[in-house]
């Protein structure tokens, strides 16, 4: 298969919310009011979590069926701390970002643990979005004013 | 201000379709057919760039706003690509996320572009989302079975 192209594109409605497509799909993003937003949706990195969690359940399916092990459930926890600091102009010193990113996996397979940290290991390995996230990602931006 | 935590929960609902909250909001994630899915959401990597499209609208009026700058409108672009290759398996050389991430911000402002450009500088430094994915970020995955 060649590369696959994804696209999102919006435009801000005010100071916190955005609004955009993917493809024929809207997705709107806001801010809770301790940042300043009117809490009309999901914040910018709570959909960065969204993004992890979604992914590591396709690969999680795929790999499982590359190795015969059945899932029976699957849920995901996420969370992430940061600083707001750097992003708010008061302190350049941290990072502005997640310092890291804790996932819980809860899965119930027909699968040994053994097997089963194999196949995370794996898993984690394949997944899109957490290469995205783990490794620089060169980000592009281009000004057209 | 001391570091915010940001939480996604949610459950499996088949091989590609994940469905969680991120507080009271409910986000759906699934894939487009030709990646297996029944596409009844936008896909992972697509809440990637969503993510990243919030975040730096939010922070493009944080860094106005200390530099007296008025945004008319702003209108965000992005685009990834990516090689499903090691995502499904069939060869581990390329890497499994986007190469890149290219990000084209439309702006009308009152300002010169030269001072546009040292505020586009500044909103990439400060944006959580782009240093989450522009550097490595670790992420600990804990399997619970």
């Amino acid at each position: 298969m060649s590369n696959l192209k994804f696209t999102f594109s919006g435009e801000s409605k005010n100071a916190t919310k955005f609004v955009g497509k993917a493809r024929d799909f809207e997705i709107a993003i806001d801010e809770p009011p301790v940042l300043g937003g009117n809490d009309e949706a999901p914040n910018p990195v709570e959909y960065t979590l969204a993004s992890l969690a979604g992914c590591l359940n396709v690969v999680a399916y795929i790999v499982a069926k590359e190795r015969n092990i059945t899932i029976e459930s699957l849920k995901i926890d996420l969370e992430g701390n940061l600083n707001p600091a750097k992003f708010l102009g008061q302190d350049m010193t941290n990072r502005a970002g997640f310092q890291n990113i804790d996932v819980k996996v809860y899965i119930k397979s027909d699968v040994s643990p053994e097997v089963l940290a194999d196949w995370l290991r794996v898993v984690k390995e394949r997944c899109p979005v957490t290469d995205n996230l783990a490794n620089d990602t060169p980000i592009n931006v281009e000004l057209i004013s």
